[in-house]
């Protein structure tokens, strides 16, 4: 019998009694024929590939994260992917929505179809997140029916505002959920369902939601997987006490592993999924849990049934392993075809203007001058109290802060303050509204740092401690058309070009993962106290996240779910 | 918070744990909303249902089911299933589309819309099974792609002609399956594979089809599991040594338990997928393992995700057992209303004349005459070695026995020989078809039975001793438009008028388990001697299953798969 591939003397790794088993593997038009004893005896292959006793796994299939989140086209993200042993991923392009709306999703989902991972799209549910910002686009009813006749959509995203859904029927989400519902009623529902427990838990189930990725507790993971919902470990859930949990407890079937937001020198350095499974082996998960995790369950999770295991029929997307407790990839195939040997070179050739043209000018602003740090405030010369954002390390969330500030002639006297400004400009050329506040903590000291990399509006941020900095860092944002600048006295210490929307580079993996090291490092070195900076002063931005943020229509009380001002009179 | 029923005081089986979790049961607009301890204290129900430390259990899911084996019509079967326990089920309604082809499926479906029970359906696969037999409808690629736009169809049906998918790429039903996997490639495919192993099971995987509900040995239970086959269990597979396997093994993920075939009495007597449940706890399997296999995972097999679990947003189908271990069933809920009370009386309401007029006139034939049980043959008077289909108590099997019988002026001499005489009429009014040929073994010794019921073509089939009484017997059938009937000397013995189609009748269910009891017994005073003759009998004329059988075109050699002569010379 004719086959394409026969590899000989191979560990396989059987999904089904998740163990592995000796013997060869025959692939056919890219598919596995057969898995067993038989050899070059039954089988007349055009390639033969020795094994050699290793360890033959599916390709790793990550069915939650953000593309954007490393700031790179989908392409550099694939070549990023395959040398990690990913070959599967659903990716829900949350930011290019907010940026382009429909359009954006389109474009991802364009650029992707050349790629050598296989993805297929999450619908962003929640652009914009919240009705207090200006967003480039929106997501409807109508764009999400569009987008569910297109074939590489297979699934709606995290449903992020929970609240709403449960306190108010008629909220745009419950509106999308009921239409889901009644229209599609097999879709898969992305959930992102931080704390509900009991009722309110079962309510967001009742409405459709049935998973949830966010940060995990013991109790929250039991009171989830009991209730029939489907769980997404990412790297921040795997503490001792949950992957104790996971390893003690029959859920194998309730649960996978997922990265969600991993940042470019991240994916150069450490990996992508595979980093997710080398950490839950070093935590005690066997290899063959792990592996199903971060296989066979997320392929299930999104009706794949097409991969996520070696066996007949499926994608002979595979992996041959060198050593298996230290997960060391030797080589990675995609469809039969070789894509990765860590044996030889692996080069990544880049496209340029993979998007449409008008994608390379979103940042619909003019130079800014001085003059657009200083803060008009209309009261009496006083002293006030005021809000303060207080960026704390280890967290995405800021604390609501109370201080003093003067006023004097009607000008906010900041730079006399203790504090920061913090100030965001509507980038879309919609409305051109503007946000100021004041912030401190665990952010840079002096100088100065813009990006239009600013969740999940993408409007121009900027932070800093004198104008001049300020405007210098904004307007080489504004000039390069998106990225990130840091300013100091006058001088520019680091900046990011991300042309594609104002957040995603068409530049190599390697080069944008050092220019992302060199930005860190530059925020550090200005003073911000923060595990990972570049995500913390890009959510400052985000009115989703507690407590105190900001947007272009001011600052956000987010657990009140509303504008408040500057200062309290 | 306002709900319809609240559930108090209820051990309710947790699917996702494997186990009973005390607790109360909300439902919301037939879903349930809640599980957990809050009572009366949260909701305000419409209705209350006192528990009183029942067993609340998913309503029961039969994935793999034939309705006319019960020779009833939809709703008859659904009122004999609630009773048992069964809330959903996926027939395939393969005999109707032998008789009418996709007609046959689309009234079949349409009888089953306003039936208490869900009927998802599955597409004949093999209409015919084979091109050795005329059949009053086909089901050709069009057809099925006619039928997948119906939101009824929820599968392809059982692939049985295994042996073309692996020898003949060009077979009809391969054609089928590119078309599917080219088109479809997330329908599920179900599958009839009997003992395949090794590389054949691979290549029928291979070939997109990935269940099998055909009798399970350990060791082809163990291999196709592997291979990553889901398995249906029925009731002829449960041998002590599987059923040991399915306990003592972790694959609870990987099979179910279904019913195929349930006579008519035995659904009025036993039950139905309920009898599997309690004859697995009968064998040592736990209530939880027995319930998980015929709820959770042939729900999810057939990506049923609203159902086969009690938790928040799945449909409120559930059962209450007052015995766990005995299953007993007090009560079943459909969508959050009470459907059947053991307390109560349930009276079957039946509708006449449900389907088109003309599939009450399906038998065109002409009354017969005693002629037409002589058998013609052209050859000289002598004594010739001849086949003859020798019946097997316990088995559709027959034997393909060599016998020898005399002719005379043209006539084969059958009424002088040791056999009886097997005949098959085609009935469609096509081409007029008789095929003839001699029988023996555990069939009648004397008088005639007549059948318009006989897999998988349905044309009117006669087994007798004289001609007098086939030719009565088989006008009695042509006469009631379908059915069974049973003479000896002249005299009727027993008779089932089945004239939906010839093959199902509208009659309640008692009253038809009590004629095939009678009918049963008929047969059997006749001297046939088989666990269910009626079964055995209607399958003479089955060309997939061995050796010899018989239909409008003459006897089959089916394993060599070909027509062959009555004599041998």
């Amino acid at each position: 019998m004719k086959v394409d591939l026969l590899i000989e003397n191979v560990h396989v790794y059987n999904s089904y009694f998740k163990k592995f088993i000796a013997g060869n593997v025959a692939v056919l038009d890219g598919r596995f024929l057969y898995i067993g004893q038989r050899g070059t005896d039954t089988f007349e292959a055009a390639d033969i590939l020795a094994g050699e006793g290793r360890y033959l796994v599916p390709g790793l299939v990550d069915i939650h994260l953000h593309i954007e989140s490393t700031m790179v086209t989908p392409e550099t993200f694939s070549y990023g992917l395959i040398q990690n042993g990913v070959t599967t991923i659903v990716p829900e392009p949350h930011e290019m929505a907010n940026v382009f709306g429909i359009e954006g999703i389109k474009e991802m989902i364009r650029a992707s179809r050349d790629c050598v991972v296989d993805m297929k799209y999450a619908i962003p549910s929640s652009v914009p997140a919240t009705s207090m910002e200006t967003t480039g686009g929106t997501v409807e009813v109508a764009d999400i029916e569009e987008l569910l006749r297109s074939e590489e959509i297979i699934c709606m995203g995290e449903i992020m505002n929970y609240v709403d859904v449960i306190s108010d029927p008629n909220c745009k989400t419950n509106q999308i959920l009921d239409y889901l519902r009644k229209n599609y009623p097999d879709l898969v529902i992305e959930g992102h369902v931080p704390k509900l427990l009991d009722l309110e838990l079962h309510q967001i189930l009742y409405a459709g939601v049935n998973s949830d990725h966010t940060h995990q507790t013991v109790e929250g993971l039991e009171a989830r997987i009991g209730a029939g919902m489907f769980i997404e470990i990412q790297e921040k859930s795997m503490t001792p006490e949950v992957v104790e949990y996971l390893i003690g407890h029959e859920v194998s079937e309730h649960f996978c592993f997922v990265t969600d937001d991993v940042m470019t020198d991240s994916l150069f350095k450490r990996g992508h999924l595979n980093h997710i499974v080398k950490k839950a082996i070093q935590m005690g998960m066997t290899p063959e849990q792990a592996i199903y995790a971060s296989t066979f369950t997320p392929a299930r999770r999104m009706k794949m049934s097409d991969r996520g295991a070696v066996a007949p029929g499926k994608l002979a997307d595979f992996l041959l392993l060198s050593d298996l407790q230290a997960f060391t990839i030797d080589c990675v195939y995609k469809n039969g075809k070789k894509a990765y040997d860590a044996a030889e070179e692996y080069i990544q050739v880049t496209k340029e203007k993979q998007f449409p043209a008008h994608f390379y000018q979103s940042v619909q602003l003019n130079p800014l001058t001085e003059a657009d740090f200083s803060v008009q405030m209309d009261v009496p010369d006083n002293r006030y109290p005021c809000r303060v954002m207080l960026v704390q390390d280890g967290s995405t969330f800021t604390e609501d802060h109370r201080g003093i500030v003067e006023t004097r002639e009607g000008q906010l006297c900041w730079e006399e303050s203790p504090y920061g400004l913090i100030a965001v400009f509507e980038r879309y050329g919609i409305n051109g509204n503007r946000g100021y506040g004041l912030i401190s903590g665990d952010t840079i000291k002096r100088g100065a740092i813009a990006t239009s990399y600013s969740h999940d509006n993408h409007n121009l941020l900027v932070v800093g401690h004198n104008p001049r900095d300020m405007m210098l860092a904004a307007n080489e944002v504004i000039g390069m058309q998106g990225g990130f600048c840091v300013v100091e006295d006058g001088q520019m210490k680091a900046r990011l070009h991300l042309p594609v929307g104002g957040i995603l580079t068409e530049e190599p993996l390697e080069k944008t993962a050092k220019e992302v090291e060199q930005l860190r490092r530059a925020m550090e070195e200005l003073g911000y106290k923060h595990y990972n900076p570049i995500m913390s002063i890009s959510t400052h931005s985000l009115p989703v996240s507690p407590a105190l943020k900001i947007t272009d229509l001011g600052l956000i009380d987010v657990n009140a779910g509303k504008v408040v001002p500057l200062l309290l009179m």
